[in-house]
């Protein structure tokens, strides 16, 4: 993956879960990296993330949509891995301004400064399996009905569409990754409503039991960020052509009861313990979910290559080594109050 | 259609044309109707278009994002016509954060009102064909690809799915119609950016010469107000069911060439001149676009009835009548500012 060496990249969100192992691995290739990131509370962003390559890189504290802030940055860019966003389901029902905010109006900001910008850039956006919401049929394809079924899909859904509205009219040239469930070193395990697989690695560490609700038989296909890093990479690098939008996975199906036993065995010491599915939780669902990796295999020859198993093993060990870098936080972060967009009555 | 007979109806965007063509039909229906309306510049709004009925309505000048003002008339509702929004494909691509915040963070707003409000109410939605973009086959069903090709049609799609998502969690009983090209008494003729259909009848009126862009062989099924406000009162009335998203159209396909004929035949004055496609146009132009009417006619009984050579007739005969109403406006009115939306700095 020499093809990186000497490229400009900018890396929105930087400093959470997926983008420092980006960073890490474009810095490794010899990329020169510049991270915007504001450390939006609640979005998972740590400045230990970004340990190993602190001094070889730029960071910017920015949010996405203050875009007068990088103007400079995005001139020289080549490539933009645009991961700046919320992905938490339920923080979106609670407050859906705040994931507008975050996941739209920011990404509109952000892309028409692309566009005036750096129209050259490859750019590449991390969108969500969320957006097909229930699945009516697995394996998900690229083309399965985009039904979210909270804030966040909708507007990750609409960040995507923004994507690929610019792209069809050639003003810049996006592509879309649509993640399944990414677990790996360097997630916001102290954030539980960024998802079940950070949860279950946390109570791994601590000991603490490992809860599965319902019968626990809907299928994921958990992809380790490795995995996701090189799939970005490759999508990155790939001429421009159609198709834009790319579902990525991990490489076998599990059951969340199989995910759960093997968090377990991994801990030495949680126990699992089943409990009835809560109905706040019942409406949110999504059954179970498949990703189809035929595109990506077919248009970027990539696959999958680390088994749940052995990717959990070396994700445990990262945490042993540093777990007061991820578990230390409060384990219930102050919530900033409810977001309120505001347009000038002047101008309506 | 007494079926309407003493329900208390809210219709945002009532003022503006289908709006105000719906608050008419209601009125005859013996429905109490409430309009909530805070007449957006540029958003098509005309206070005269509810002369016949402004002593048997009440009329809320507010915002839909401005839900306090409207709480109360919101508890008595047992339907909802929510139509206000911006349909302007053009200015959406000018300023993306005033369609945004029209089309989208308001209807965030409104609909959570509703939530909170009346959750019992059937709740319409105006949605539109924008959202398909460029049609991959014709006619356009319900199950298209949504692959909106302006900011218009990602807000739009956006505002669609928040209805979509809060029927699916049993929170709302919403319905969305996408609608084609709708034309009729009480459009907004002086807001070319409305669409073609708007400009063809002021330029009959006036005698000014009807342009044809390129060969003028693009396809479009225009579609009479009288027919959509059917649809809705229908949709209005249908038990609580899927299939919740219904495309409406016209009863023929004609060229744009064919359209424009009628508009010259029908002025007996306007001239058409034929003109090259223009480079803006091209890259929002959707090719051609007929809608399939299949879902409507299977689910809600419901066929377009008026021709629209016959449509157009009485339109033109509408707005002779009343031409200082629709054209008395400057043509080219004063734009508001670049909208911005503000996100409080405190609360990130």
């Amino acid at each position: 993956m020499n093809d990186y060496r000497g490229k400009r990249v900018i890396l929105t969100g930087g400093l959470g879960f997926i983008g420092s192992n980006l960073a890490i691995r474009l810095v490794e290739a010899g990329a020169g990296v510049t991270i915007i990131d504001s450390s939006v509370p609640g979005c998972g962003a740590n400045l230990f993330n970004i340990a190993p390559i602190a001094s070889a890189i730029n960071v910017i504290d920015s949010c996405i949509g203050d875009v007068e802030r990088f103007t400079s940055a995005l001139k020289d860019a080549d490539a933009v891995f645009n991961l700046a966003g919320e992905i938490s389901h339920s923080r979106s029902m609670e407050d859906p301004e705040r994931d507008l905010y975050l996941n739209t109006v920011t990404q509109l900001r952000f892309l028409l400064a692309c566009r005036a910008n750096c129209p050259g850039a490859r750019i590449l956006y991390a969108s969500t399996r969320q957006i097909y919401g229930k699945p009516v049929y697995l394996p998900v394809d690229e083309k399965h009905p985009v039904q979210p079924i909270d804030f966040n899909g909708v507007h990750k859904c609409a960040a995507t569409q923004y994507h690929l509205l610019l792209a069809r009219r050639g003003d810049l040239d996006c592509r879309v990754l649509r993640l399944s469930n990414v677990y790996g070193p360097r997630m916001a395990l102290h954030l539980p409503q960024q998802g079940f697989l950070g949860v279950y690695i946390a109570r791994a560490l601590t000991g603490e039991p490992i809860l599965v609700y319902g019968g626990g038989e809907q299928l994921r296909d958990p992809v380790h960020v490795d995995d996701v890093v090189e799939a970005f990479l490759r999508a990155g690098l790939a001429p421009d052509m159609e198709p834009r939008v790319f579902n990525v996975g991990g490489p076998h199906p599990l059951t969340l009861s199989e995910i759960a036993a093997a968090a377990a065995r991994q801990s030495g010491r949680s126990p699992i313990h089943h409990l009835p599915f809560p109905e706040s939780l019942t409406r949110m669902d999504i059954g179970s979910y498949v990703t189809d990796l035929t595109r990506m295999q077919r248009e970027l020859a990539w696959a999958p290559g680390i088994e749940f198993e052995d990717g959990l093993r070396s994700t445990l060990a990262y945490y042993r080594g540093n777990s007061d870098r991820y578990l230390g936080f409060t384990k219930h972060p102050e919530r900033p109050a409810a977001v309120r967009l505001e347009y000038p009555a002047s101008t309506q």
